[in-house]
Parts: C-alpha cells; structure tokens; sequence
C-alpha cells in the first residue's frame, strides 16, 4: 500500500492512495496524529494494531501532498557513497579530501544525519541558499523506512524492521560539504531534503533491485539500481543498530547513484528554474524546482 | 535562574532551582509541557510570554533530576576540535585521518549531531556497548540552549538567540568515529549524551569565559576556560544559521577542552564502574558511572 499525506480543505490528512493513484482515502484520525504525516499510520502498524477507517475517496488532483513524514522524529539518517560508480565519480572529482576515502570504496558504512526541518514535499521549492552556497548538487536516494524499532538487529532480520521506502533528494551543497569536514551542515539547509511523493509499503518496492533514476530539466542524470549499492539495507540496519536504538518512523536515506552534478566535469550544479524529477520503480516519483 | 527537569512522586515536573541549590520550585504546567522538560520554559520565554506559576518548593533531595531536555527535538549540534589545546592533542592522537584536518586548526567549525534519544540525565548510567566498542571517551562540553530562534544571525546579534548553557558529556567510540569518517554514530550510541543538571540562563554564566573541568575517578582530567575556544559561541551561531534556521530549545555542544582519553599514550578510555564527573562555573555539575 502507499500512504500519502496531504493536505484536504487545509487541513492536514493522512491516506491510502488507490492502486492507480488517481484517488486517496483518507483515515480516521485526530488532528494530532493527521500532523503526524505517515508517521502514525506507521507506529500503529509496527504495534500491530488495525488501521484506522477509511473515509470516502479524493481524487488526488484535488489534494495538495506535503512530505509523507513532514516532521521526522529526528534527523534523517543519510548514507555517504553507497554506490560503487558513485564513489569512483566522487573520488575523480577532487572534492574528496578524506585521506582515507579518497578514491577507494568505503569498508564500512559513512553515516551523516540531515535535520528534520530540511523535509519538503514533492512540488515545493528548492531554496538557493543565497550568498551562501551556489554549488548545489542533487542526489536521488531509496530511503527506507523503519517500522518495527530494535537495537542490535543482525542483517538476516533487518528486512522485518523496514515498513517500506521513499524517495529522497539529498540536496548537497559541495562547497559546505567540503571545507567543514564533517557533512552535517552542507546537507541540512532549509528545503534541502525533499520527500516522497508518500511512503511505499515493502511488499511494493524491492529495496534489493529497484530503479533509481534522476532527470534535471528533463535530462536523465542519474539512472541505475539498488543492486549497486556497496552496503545492502540489512548490512546498513544491522550497523546502525549495532549502538543506536532504532524507532518506527527512523528515515535511513540510502545513498545516492552516479550522474550528480560534481561527478562532471565542469560540475554541473543546479541554479533557480532547475527542475529536478526523481523515480523509483515501486514508489514513484517527486519533482521540485530550485528558487 | 536555573530550570531543572525531575521525577516527583512519579511524574515528571520542572522547576526553578533555588539560590541556595538545596530545593526546587515546580511549574504548573500541563503533563505534555512538563514531559518536555525545560523546553517548554524556553519556548515561553522566546515568545516573551509570562512564565507559569509557581508552586511550593520540594528539597532538591527529594526529586531525581532528568536531562533538562529530555527529548530534544531534533539532534544535538556538536563541535568538533573547537579549543586549540585539543586540537593539538587529536592531532597527535594519530586518530585524525582527516587530510586536510590532520595537524591543523579547522579554518572553519567542524559540525555533526548526535542522536536526541542518546540523552541521560545526571546521575543515569553511561552504558558501555558491550561486543560493539571499548574504545569510549568522555567529552566535558558547555552547551548553549537557543532561546529565540532565527536564520542568517549575525554574529554581533548572537548573544540575543541564547537562553543559557548546560553541561553536555559528549560521549564518544573513538573507533566507530574514526572508523566510519563521518562522525555520527561513535557520537550517538545510547546513553552518550550525558547533559545536566539543569539549564542555566544565560545572565547566570559567562559562555565566553567560564571553566570546563571534567574528573574521571576523582582525577582532574580537563580543565580549560571557554577563552580557548577556536570559534566562539557568535561565530558558531552564525554559521550554523547561515543556511539552517535555528528553533528554541536548540542545542549546540560547543567542543571540549584538551584532556580526553585518546590524548594520553596509551589512551585512557574509560571502562564500567568509571565515574565522570563535569563541572563548569555558573551551571553546576553532572556525574555518571559507566557500566
């Protein structure tokens, strides 16, 4: 099932988008839990209990999506060079200052975090942080979506903690990225993560061998699949559970392919009017422009 | 004034601490607000509301302290090597791998987060990951708490977005840190994120110079004054707000002082039954046992 939240009459919803996504019933909810976003709709899933009732169908042409987790309980976890092509694009493109990283495939999984304020939804602006940063890069990730929370969950159970999937754009300034070292601030300016369009239950996208795909202004950018990934969804839930306690609702974005902007040569950053559209099979698909 | 979170008879509360520091006068607040510890004081006063009332004072002995925020809303701003004599000793540790750090003075604020829910309080156990890592130090921290929020905050405006300061122990994995690149997980295992006992507003300590001291088993360990701070609290509100907006209960742990466990040959990491103690002039004082 996908979940989408949105917004009806002005007032914040939460619902089950139809299998040919033309209509979404809403469910029963307080004001409170609708705020929530998905996140509700995931936390009673995880306790399992039974999903709340459905309302009569919207078409989705008359609803305004927001984010399907507007207000993530904390950061977003973010992965850094998950993608074989990715890393050798990024090594080759001299932002890679790590002595350690630098031009060889990670060991082990880089974790940053984004904050949760950077959350937009599909059809939302992009803001060019100006006078701050103009080397805004794009990047199409798989994002998982954990539901049943745990500590110390080994790779061979992982997948029964995943509640599903979105897609997220982990909007990157280079330039932040690079000279502060430490990724936090040049991946979390306002408007920097876009979300969704909603969240994608795991029965209906194979996080293992799913398409990824990125286009700006139409141009295909980034296109591969998750079987490129360096560290699998398990290998990636098993080490951040190893310390961190994990809680429905926890955003894991899973890395981006090869085709960002610093990947070329000159480096093809996003400027305002940019559109940036991002796909993946199962899911579907989110589009904002940059301002 | 000083604001404190606790457990009386079973509920949360917070409070006013007394001058004396021997009792504490509770809120009346609403259970939700008092669930939220100290932010819901600092949200009050961001508005420029009228605190609620108070009620009569209990003995400081009677009540068990919680992290003032027990649940901060979004992952805890950090610091990196942000006083000059620890710069030095990470350098000389071998564990800065950082190319461009290795040695040097950052030019600019190194930024990661930790995890909200690895907050404890004063007094709460530091709980060793067990088959995970031995390799675990403390980081006596001053942390400065955001009153009122805001972007693009000039530095000479700084001082106006500070409600006050508390104690942060910033925990680390020396090995996950070092390991994984990116900081974020040696930094967020549960439990390490030790904070307390109470936020201290900011007329009640002088965040550009006050004393960090930090004993581990009654041995003096740390021991610096904030003027060897690298950026001081305006340049890192400045930055950290260029591109983010910044919200009221915020929390930024400012960096520690030279004086940690991987700064001595061999290391000095702490081990279960270790107890560390952090006092800094103006707030108070935290302890916690490791096991």
């Amino acid at each position: 099932m996908k979940i989408a939240a949105f917004v009806l009459h002005g007032v914040p919803a939460v619902g089950l988008v139809s299998a040919d996504q033309q209509s979404v019933q809403p469910f029963a909810l307080s004001a409170e839990a609708a705020a929530s976003g998905a996140l509700c709709i995931v936390e009673i899933q995880a306790r399992g209990d039974a999903l709340p009732a459905l309302l009569a169908p919207v078409p989705l042409s008359q609803v305004r999506l927001t984010a399907p987790l507007p207000h993530p309980r904390r950061n977003i976890f973010c992965v850094g060079k998950n993608y074989f092509a990715h890393a050798k694009e990024f090594a080759g493109s001299g932002f890679d200052t790590s002595a350690k990283a630098g031009g060889d495939v990670p060991s082990v999984p880089i974790i940053f975090s984004k904050v949760p304020e950077s959350v937009v939804g599909t059809g939302d602006f992009i803001e060019m942080p100006v006078g701050i940063s103009d080397a805004i890069d794009y990047e199409a990730e798989l994002a998982v979506i954990i539901g049943k929370g745990g500590k110390g969950i080994k790779a061979g159970d992982a997948l029964q903690h995943v509640w599903g999937y979105t897609i997220v754009n982990d909007v990157t300034s280079r330039d932040w990225q690079n000279r502060h070292l430490q990724w936090h601030m040049g991946k979390s300016f306002d408007t920097f993560c876009p979300m969704g369009p909603w969240l994608a239950s795991a029965d209906e996208c194979d996080g293992a061998n799913t398409g990824v795909r990125c286009w700006v202004n139409g141009e295909l950018r980034q296109d591969a699949r998750t079987t490129d990934l360096i560290f699998n969804i398990p290998t990636l839930i098993e080490t951040l559970s190893a310390g961190i306690t994990l809680y429905p609702g926890d955003i894991i974005a899973t890395g981006t392919p090869a085709g960002v902007g610093i990947g070329f040569k000159p480096p093809q950053y996003l400027k305002a009017g940019d559109v940036v559209r991002i796909e993946i099979d199962g899911i579907g698909q989110i589009e904002n422009t940059v301002r």
